[in-house]
């Protein structure tokens, strides 16, 4: 095993990968990965080679850091950490597929990774650099299109409040909101994360669940209720939330981030909301319908190239740095997509 | 004021209302309940006399007692309590009904009651004695009926959980399970409900929360997981339920009685089942899809009159007895739809 300072990458001739080396108890730390210098893998009948050059992270990745049962199965101890990927192809034994094609996967924290080509896609036409197919033009944008539009059925004049609203995926709810005539209302850590918020991305309020008073902030930044809470948090945030839900109010649960750490689960305490305000929960992955990519892929590519979505994004540099940047995600520390330059 | 002790009838020459006195903290009491006689009301151009031959005792009347926000008006200090009533027109000055006409409204805790006619459904060819209008064939069935048929979306060969299993909504959810051809599994309190549960109505199973082994007994009943657990107390049994949920699973949200009467709200701690499992939750009550009344009628008006689906009555004799029967149905004394028997 490598210690990460002694790392050096020798390009094309080995591969460097993140393994996951034990499973976390609450927060992750960066004892639980190892970093390996391992051979360059050959493609075989069918098989390219991708060379990664941004590498995705999101908190799900918590999820299959653990053994809990999950919609999705867990890393095994010694495998490559998973992840979205986008780089491009070196080697071609694909007819799909030719050298130099840019693509965008999910072959995990590695400088390369093989791919028989499914749910390997090519940017053909872009609209944006690469890295925003990781984002915006990716899953966490896609995430957004699908919680907010399809399960959140927002109506212009509607409130739609969104957690993590400076991330990946609530910096787009939020903006798509008000792309659909609604008021948008971020709740986010800090005042530089609401800041950006209201004044880069356009939301009308951005409530700061750290300066001491999130209730109290939260009903006066939401003067006729909520109608779409997209959460992402779970926790405390949601129960400031429950009690501003107004009759009929959905909420699209897209993720606990709150949670993803916690030994001890959080008791949601104002479950009578649902009951009083007949409110539609539904938990979602964007895997479950794979049906909308299209549609959502079309409607984020023509904002974000009309200039109608903005995005922001912190940049690790180099795949030791994953780590520490993946555990700085879990805490809030990123603006925006956190990405991680591997090249 | 009248002690219920001092109480007596004076047919058609005075009333007896039930009004409410004060509001519980916690849990009822029968100081929070006035019995009064007054004047026998006249009807008025328009209105109609009805002498409640049969008062509905149902777990919503808690909530109509308190005084915190929820989806109706509360109940007035000094008003009559509110409830679902069935008797006979006694005078008529309204075209649609006659005297001897047997009919089924919202009169309230009171021997008579007058109408306008709006909301009062004439029972012109019963499949069911009177009182059945109240339960299964009444609000109970039909929330039963929205909740499980409309958002529950049962298909065959899926398990269906329902709580509070014995009484007027559970009961009926249970029944229709089986006969969508579904695994169906109640929840009660105490061997006996259980037991009539399974021998007369004919579910599956049914677990004794009292028993002492909630997680354990339930995960044994449902060995192909739960697609829609439907709701009618919340809380612990709620918590015990959530990680045995499939996946794509629903939950119809009817009641939260675990809560009506609780000082401080539960934590709900398995929040996470919501995400992991994609499921859908929807708070609902029957009046909120009224569309659906006419349908939810007719099937279970033929489910009833051929036999298919069954009913237990629990009656307490006599106004005065309505507020200690709406207190024992509170705490579970009651085994099926509770009714008042007022004449």
């Amino acid at each position: 095993m490598l210690r990460p300072a002694e790392l050096k990458e020798n390009t094309m001739t080995t591969n460097m990968q993140v393994l996951l080396a034990s499973r976390p108890t609450g927060a992750v730390s960066e004892e639980n990965f190892r970093i390996v210098e391992t051979a360059l893998p050959e493609p075989a009948d069918g098989q390219v080679l991708v060379r990664n050059d941004w590498l995705s992270l999101d908190p799900y990745m918590r999820g299959r850091m653990s053994d809990a049962r999950s919609y999705a199965k867990s890393v095994d101890i010694g495998e490559v950490m998973v992840g979205g990927t986008a780089g491009e192809v070196v080697a071609s034994r694909n007819a799909k597929f030719k050298t130099g094609d840019k693509v965008v996967g999910a072959l995990g924290w590695q400088r390369y990774g093989l791919s028989d080509g499914v749910g390997l896609m090519k940017i053909e036409s872009p609209v944006a650099p690469l890295p925003a197919y990781l984002g915006v033009l990716g899953m966490p944008g896609i995430t957004a299109w699908i919680g907010l539009v399809d399960i959140g059925q927002p109506k212009a004049g509607e409130t739609v409040v969104v957690s993590a609203a400076s991330g990946a995926v609530g910096s787009v709810v939020g903006q798509i909101a008000r792309l659909k005539g609604c008021r948008a209302v971020g709740i986010a850590g800090g005042a530089a994360k609401c800041r950006h918020v209201v004044e880069d991305l356009g939301f009308d309020a951005c409530v700061d669940y750290k300066a001491g008073n999130l209730a109290g902030d939260l009903r006066a930044a939401v003067p006729k209720g909520i109608d779409v809470y997209f959460d992402n948090v779970g926790g405390e945030v949601l129960d400031a939330v429950l009690p501003n839900m107004n009759a009929f109010s959905r909420i699209p649960l897209c993720g606990l981030i709150s949670q993803y750490s916690a030994t001890e689960a959080y008791g949601v305490k104002q479950f009578r909301s649902f009951l009083v305000n007949r409110i539609r929960l539904q938990g979602f992955i964007c895997f479950d319908r794979l049906d909308l990519w299209p549609q959502a892929r079309q409607e984020l590519g023509d904002w974000v190239a009309g200039g109608k979505i903005k995005y922001r994004e912190s940049v690790a540099s180099g795949i030791a740095a994953a780590p520490r940047a993946f555990i700085g995600l879990l805490k809030g520390e990123n603006l925006g997509k956190q990405l991680v330059k591997l090249g």
